[in-house]
């Protein structure tokens, strides 16, 4: 065995030689699916021949995702077989005529994933059956409930344990950090685990970690939520609904996400992670993941309705998805804001300040003590009084220590070509841009951009300052933007 | 651009190094589609990332099948870039939210897989969303016609063209040459097109192959059956449907092909092959790929109905498919008992020749001139008198010549391990053992099996023949025959 160094990410890929002995004699041909067994553990691998000379007629080579699931000495033998076909297939087919599956069949499939016994082709075809209105409501709960039960479960113990999510990012709304110092500075339980960036310039994930560790395992999510109420860490190293990322990787491409899937998706991690209560924020608008009230309203409907089904308390807060939020995107310009909110300075950004308490009002008021109208009245004190802040230390301090964001080496304005009256902030546009200087990959990189629909502009201002960690990224990101003047587009002021 | 030398099977794939500039500049990572465009074609491919040292830092790699639709030259320089989204990916959603799809929409889709533009998991979703019974007649209709349309159509001018097609392969039954041969003898226009195996020990090209040329473009098809009448050619250089090969490879993994896919793929082959009048013969049985009356009714209604809408007359002949028919099991072995059959041989089996009677009647029969029953006994005819021979004959002498098919180097049988009566016979079994001992890419090699069902066993008399090109191959297939008994299971004889 040897280690092919391609990564051709989820799917699990062997190479053999087209004059390997073992490929001729068991007729193996390329996209065959091979079981590679190796020191008692077992990956099944979508089967590519080379016919180059990079690889030995005696050697089998494994794709990254491959030879970190087998993880074999160098040089070790293994035994390969026409893969058995996975318990899945049969699900699979059943689903697409017609029959409802349960609880049990979606745990065969989600099994069948996670061994990596599935190759992108079956999984695309599961996403599929599931996808649109294909899952009823009954359905919806039992791939919830199967979700949560291939992976880790952490129990609190009994009282509340509260959560939020929000579904769809805007960008530089990054209210989760001030929100659970908040509700933890006031007493409350709120173990957060968040992820890194999938596709955006950052990820909650990605923005506390430029300030403390976020890599724990559950024993060290325990101690700090133990020591501090709260916490904002990564979910990576824990096992929580871990088919959920399986599953994302192939809805992803196919832009196929329904309203089942991103359910199940969202509560089985919460589920999983232990909460009782879980606030779900849904911005809505034309540019954000929901983009009618309508949509928003089923979703929440099926959202309240799959959560008791599975124990958890749901609350819904609709808010408006039209504009960024903040200023910076990026994780060190993201977590600078957050910083600047939390420090109750002058100069932090209005509207993640206003988000953010309506938001921790709304958690708070999951909690039938907390009277509706209090909870924010009593986010605000927190935040006022200083309390948040040293609740955010001390949080961080817990989960390694607490250090500043950075600050990028290379700043530089994309300044306005006319004069004029901001339009619409194209929001794609903007972490396109914020990508191409740099982020995540470059926790410093990213865009701060100050102005809002309706500002007034003059030729030669900044509209946005791009951040960026080489003058390559820089001009990379500058070219864009000139490339595309409708990501802050100017309409004629009326003056 | 340099060639990978990786087989990937169908999916185009493009291979860059990590840390070449412009795949990190451009955000692209594992698994992003990228469009690689070189001097005026364009191939949109699925990325995968390179660690090894395999791969220069400006270099970009393409797996076999993208090199093949690029086909750069060497060293060329290429322009990368995000790919755009494919039409399909819109006509994909609509699908999966319920929308009935019509013809232009269907092209649309298979446009895009012709072009190479989407990716495994993207026709997985669309296979699967057509799967099932998710295709109504009216869409069974829409995708025939936009199948017929994406490629090359053939037209004969005025007067009846024949075809058959078998759905589901029984090993070894060869009617298709004899049927041919039978129905030009008596004057009737047969310009059949086959395929090679995909995943049996022989398709009617490989058996054909054995014996003349068969890669026949449509100018040389032309000529031949202008001069004899009828034709035994591959589709392979002919562009008759070319989305069906594409959508098969895909269903087959998934093993999820519904009526309406099967029924789309048979006919629009055969209205662009330009067929009028197809004779569809479908084994029932229980190790057959129809496996209940009921089945084999619903699939012959839906293939009338379409068949109809797209200018076929169908007819539909039952047949018997619960054992192998002939007794070679591979492209050579295969020949030889169709000549047998066509030279009236006294050792000819039996039950090939009675099925090729039945099927070519059955053909005939299609022709309202052709009374049923006398259908057979033309048939009859044409075979007993030698006619069907000879004109077997001139139709290899005008495809390019006509040969003897060889022989296998190595012969050895595998024995009843003791006395019995033969039970059931196993046909997926047999077929491996011949894809084994080295069929269909060694044409000489396969299986020979004379006996059926209810036939007395004695200790140590051959159970089947081996045939192979190598002692290893030969040992390999009796090797698997030994670990799997059932191939042709014994019971205790009544005595």
């Amino acid at each position: 065995m040897r280690r092919a160094g391609i990564d051709t990410y989820r799917q699990p890929v062997l190479y053999l030689h087209r004059d390997c002995t073992v490929s001729r004699a068991e007729g193996f041909a390329a996209l065959t699916r091979v079981s590679v067994k190796c020191a008692g553990q077992e990956v099944v691998a979508v089967l590519n021949i080379v016919t180059g000379d990079w690889l030995g007629k005696d050697e089998a080579a494994l794709s990254d995702a491959a030879w970190q699931m087998l993880a074999p000495e160098p040089g070790a033998i293994a035994i390969l077989a026409h893969a058995e076909p996975p318990r899945a297939a049969s699900v699979l087919r059943a689903k697409v005529f017609g029959t409802r599956l349960n609880e049990a069949q979606f745990e065969a499939v989600l099994r069948d994933a996670l061994a990596a016994r599935l190759s992108d082709i079956e999984l695309a075809a599961f996403v599929t059956v599931c996808a649109g209105d294909r899952l009823d409501l009954d359905e919806s709960v039992a791939l919830t409930r199967a979700m949560i039960s291939v992976g880790d479960r952490i129990d609190w113990g009994s009282g509340p344990v509260l959560d939020k999510h929000c579904v769809g990012g805007l960008p530089g709304n990054r209210t989760t950090p001030i929100v659970v110092s908040i509700v933890a500075a006031l007493g409350h339980r709120i173990p957060k685990t968040s992820s890194r960036a999938i596709t955006s310039p950052a990820g909650t994930a990605d923005v506390m970690a430029t300030m403390t560790d976020v890599d724990l395992d559950i024993g060290a999510l325990r101690n700090v939520v133990d020591r501090e109420g709260g916490c904002m860490a990564s979910g990576g190293r824990m096992r929580l609904s871990p088919a959920d990322d399986i599953l994302i990787q192939i809805e992803r491409p196919l832009d196929l996400d329904g309203d089942g899937q991103m359910v199940a998706s969202i509560l089985s991690k919460k589920a999983a992670a232990g909460s009782t209560h879980v606030l779900i924020d849904i911005p809505v608008g034309a540019t954000a993941k929901v983009r009618t009230m309508a949509a928003a309203d089923a979703i929440a409907r099926r959202l309240v309705f799959v959560g008791e089904a599975v124990g958890l308390r749901i609350g819904v807060h609709i808010s408006d998805g039209r504009q960024p939020v903040g200023r910076g995107i990026g994780p060190a310009l993201e977590a600078h804001d957050v910083l600047e909110v939390l420090r109750n300075s002058p100069q932090a950004p209005r509207d993640l300040r206003e988000r953010a308490l309506d938001v921790a009002g709304a958690v708070l008021e999951l909690l039938p003590a907390i009277a509706p109208g209090s909870g924010r009245i009593q986010a605000e004190g927190a935040l006022a009084s200083g309390a948040a802040m040293r609740k955010f230390i001390a949080i961080c301090m817990a989960q390694g220590g607490f250090r500043e964001p950075g600050r990028a080496r290379f700043v530089e304005p994309f300044v306005a070509p006319a004069d004029g009256q901001l339009g619409c902030i194209n929001n794609r546009q903007l972490a396109r841009i914020a990508k191409l200087a740099g982020a995540p990959r470059n926790p410093t990189a990213g865009v701060v951009c100050t102005l809002r629909e309706g500002d007034s502009i003059r030729r030669g201002m900044p509209l946005f300052l791009v951040h960026a960690g080489s003058k390559g990224e820089l001009a990379y990101a500058l070219d864009y933007a000139r490339a595309h003047p409708d990501t802050l587009s100017l309409r004629e002021s009326r003056s």
